[in-house]
């Protein structure tokens, strides 16, 4: 079987730690929020309030939760410096710059194949019936 | 900017459809059971039968309605062969094989750093106080 023996996953048992962790890595990195944080820190260090100008559409409270969640995973690093007001910087780790191929691979697909999964989710729901 | 001119989405605006179109198409294929049922229907075409023998941890609703996601998305066909009882193959399109590379490539990012995941994890929750 190609794809689980390279992932390890042979003996794939979800309620494992290791499968459940998979799992939670792949649903977080692949958060909109995540993919487009990890893509603009690649370009290099930004502070809170960069990255609030830099997207406009997220709110300051999603902003810190995404960052949080970042930072908790080992991606991001948070380095506070005590001037006044306190600024406040964000950049990858190592681990975070391991993360960026991977992701803005599968964003490319996804921006890719867009128009084509737009076309199969209308056929789809034009000539199958509605669930009841 | 590195990564979001790549992307086309330097001008980001996360209440676009082309937007929302990326990050639905991303936390769906971030699903765990949809990494799972690409991986292995790389391998080749399985029956409904098989696939619930090869994942014995889903559910047959869990299964059907993956399934059903996926072929919606246009990533999976499915075959009904009009035999008593009827047969039921799923195969993976052009499309979801041109999915399996970046899926799996993210897949194993998160297997191979899952160790180094965890340790950040346990880090930052001895050293940061818990959110009140």
């Amino acid at each position: 079987m190609a794809g689980l023996p390279e992932l390890g996953l042979e003996q794939f048992d979800p309620e494992s730690a290791r499968c459940q962790g998979v799992s939670g890595v792949l649903q977080r990195v692949g958060d909109k929020w995540s993919v487009l944080i990890v893509a603009i820190l690649a370009a290099g260090p930004r502070r809170f309030s960069q990255l609030r100008r830099e997207i406009p559409a997220i709110s300051q409270r999603m902003l810190t939760l995404t960052l949080r969640s970042l930072e908790r995973d080992g991606l991001v690093s948070r380095t506070v410096t005590p001037t006044i007001p306190p600024r406040v910087d964000y950049e990858l780790t190592t681990l975070g710059h391991s993360l960026q191929q991977p992701v803005l691979a599968l964003a490319q697909w996804a921006v890719a194949h867009l128009p084509e999964i737009a076309e199969a989710q209308a056929r789809f729901d034009t000539t199958r019936e509605r669930p009841r």
